[in-house]
């Protein structure tokens, strides 16, 4: 597996564009991947039961194979009734006869502002534009990632190219946005995390599965602040245009899968809004992989973890407070709770109380913390099973950006 | 009912003190509430994993009637594993010492920093000094408050008099502290949120059902945070000093109790770490009491709804985010959304999307919000159970407290 320089038009046959239909004042809100033969799509949706248009719709009509996706910013069409579901079927077939397919072949993608209608005009002639404008190349990667923005203030991308057991060399490669309302729990037939992966390698039906576990282990273990949106979604392009047997089982293939979903993951989370830190957390340990997965979001979302971090406040008491609350199974005495950062490991519990109770060695604790990166382990010792998720402090500028957001 | 200005020690037979041990710098930081003769205690602790020695030492040692509880504020006695229990049963036998009663008799409750053992020399000095300066009066209330105290800036305490069905005046009284960590889930056999409820009137324990109601109703719909303490704990004595009959059933006596319990969780919330404002959220029109409650609770714990309410962004879409995450079953087209606050009682939602598309009436949502207490109404129309609860704003302030506790 090799990592390059690249977007979701690295691998072959995916052309992208990005243009400003006004929906936005300024910046770029509107874009639209393209493969050039019709690609086998495997979508994940939000599981919140407020569920955007756009999303309702693909939920609805859209067929195995996707041609092309149309997305937008500034606009979330969600929390619109009927109106939001025409608007966003009108999406689709103004992309269909620009590019001349079937409707159904086209994804549509929404996010911004809740609770508004589309303003179609702006765009109608958005989507002509993007169409007349799909390229290839970093350009067009470029455009895409900004018309997909909102809060963000990172581009998201991450793309490998990994040979198969069969010597064929494909490639896959990733674009998200997503910095607020970030806790995707998207399900595969599943955040506002919207997400393109492409790739050209050849994929059945049959790697459905695999890209849910996939999407279990690395999207849905981000988390900003534990609200899940309504129009979160995922979707894996594959047009097979790299040839070759069929990668469903190639480990290689899932291997390189899963690095980049991870790298988007912890990008998600570093780029969480206001954040300055990532957080990442590893419980080993556990009975259950639902326990597991429950303590690591459980301490992710713990506001009082969130901020301590920030503050480098060594608070470590509040990590234990957000896993007895998180609902898994763990005899206290036996948890071993280690805090990383930097250079520095620095080992917490031992026998349910702190190894340590000097004021100087507290210290320490606060040396760890005051890091870019922070890594929480917790060892339930209670069985074999353990996850691993990514979230960011809770700052300053998170409840600034989010008390004004609307205006 | 007569709402009277009067605290723990306005029933008779309860006396209070609040001293200084020495465990904080400057501020009172030990307090003691004791009654004359043996109360009926109905005590509900922390439902968190990670339970604090008190709570530990309470649930499995004590007696179904108390003579007095010890409090200490400035560490919670919390992962401090077997030193921490052990220094939990000395505080009761130090209590139970100086007032000549069995240990069994004395509860303990703490707050504070998780984590750290305590300073035993100087928790036994100002228990002592607690014993010997038990008072009733506006003076005693006033000190074991203080003492209680951690990030509280408000006094939380209720008391009212009621004249029962026959013709006893009984007092009840209520005093809490909680400001931080604060989402209590407490069961009766039951957050840190240390509350202490007296009364004279005569309770069996065939009150223990309807104590637990209440608290379902009260101090656990109250949410600062959503982090549950390890430490919460809830104890209503009843002493009987005023006689009559048994006020077990009498709906006098319970809607007294209710209102006292509502007032604190109140409290509770406008105190909230960091609060501009009390946020209530009232949920109509549910299938189940387990539905309207999670859809109370997931509105009032989303960062996102709070730092809205914060900024008075007509952020609405929030709300209905936060909704559709919580579980609970609804269907959009049916849900009426309105939010009050002041003179104003806006609709907002009809057939699944807002009432209202221009800026104009959006900022008649930005002056609802504008408020120092609001109130979101969700009507789900799903069925007839309802559910109240109240919570707070998130702001910088809660930011740089948490950020800076330990510190």
């Amino acid at each position: 597996m090799e990592k390059v320089d690249g977007g979701v038009t690295f691998p072959q046959g995916f052309k992208a564009a990005g243009v400003h239909s006004g929906v936005k004042y300024r910046s770029l809100d509107l874009g639209m991947v393209y493969s050039e033969v019709p690609a086998r799509a495997f979508v994940g949706y939000t599981t919140n039961k407020v569920k955007a248009a756009p999303v309702q719709v693909m939920m609805s009509e859209n067929s195995e194979f996707l041609s092309a996706i149309v997305i937008n910013s500034g606009n979330a069409n969600a929390l619109t009734g009927r109106r939001g579901i025409e608007d966003a079927k009108t999406m689709k077939s103004v992309a269909a006869s620009e590019l001349n397919v079937d409707p159904k072949e086209i994804g549509v993608m929404s996010t911004g502002l809740i609770g508004r209608f589309m303003d179609m005009h702006k765009v109608r002639y958005g989507i002509s534009k993007a169409a007349r404008e799909l390229e290839a190349g970093r350009e067009a990667d470029a455009s895409l990632a900004e018309a997909m923005m909102t809060t963000d203030t990172i581009k998201k991308e991450s793309a490998v190219r990994v040979r198969l057991s069969d010597g064929t060399i494909v490639s896959i490669a990733a674009l998200s946005k997503g910095s607020g309302m970030i806790a995707p729990h998207m399900k595969v037939v599943f955040g506002t995390t919207l997400c393109v992966v492409t790739t050209d390698a050849v994929l059945t039906e049959k790697f459905r599965k695999t890209w849910g576990e996939i999407l279990d282990d690395t999207m849905n273990m981000a988390t900003v602040d534990g609200d899940q949106s309504t129009n979160d979604t995922c979707a894996l392009l594959a047009n097979g245009k790299a040839g070759g047997k069929c990668a469903d089982e190639d480990p290689e293939f899932v291997d390189a899968l899963k690095k980049v979903m991870t790298d988007i993951a912890r990008m998600l989370a570093i780029d969480g809004e206001g954040a300055t830190k990532l957080i990442e957390v590893q419980v080993l340990g556990a009975e259950t992989k639902e326990d597991a997965r429950s303590a690591v979001m459980g301490i992710l979302n713990s506001p009082l973890v969130k901020s301590a971090i920030f503050g480098a406040d060594p608070n470590y008491g509040r990590i234990m407070m957000a896993l007895g609350n998180s609902g898994c199974k763990f005899n206290i005495e036996d948890v071993r709770l280690t805090i990383k950062g930097g250079d520095m490991e620095v080992p917490i519990l031992d026998s349910g109380a702190p190894v340590f109770q000097e004021e100087r060695s507290v210290e320490v604790v606060r040396m760890a913390m005051d890091n870019k990166e922070v890594t929480i382990i917790v060892d339930l010792a209670a069985g074999n099973e353990c996850a691993t998720g990514w979230g960011c402090d809770l700052t300053y500028d998170y409840v600034r950006i989010n008390a004004e957001y609307a205006t």
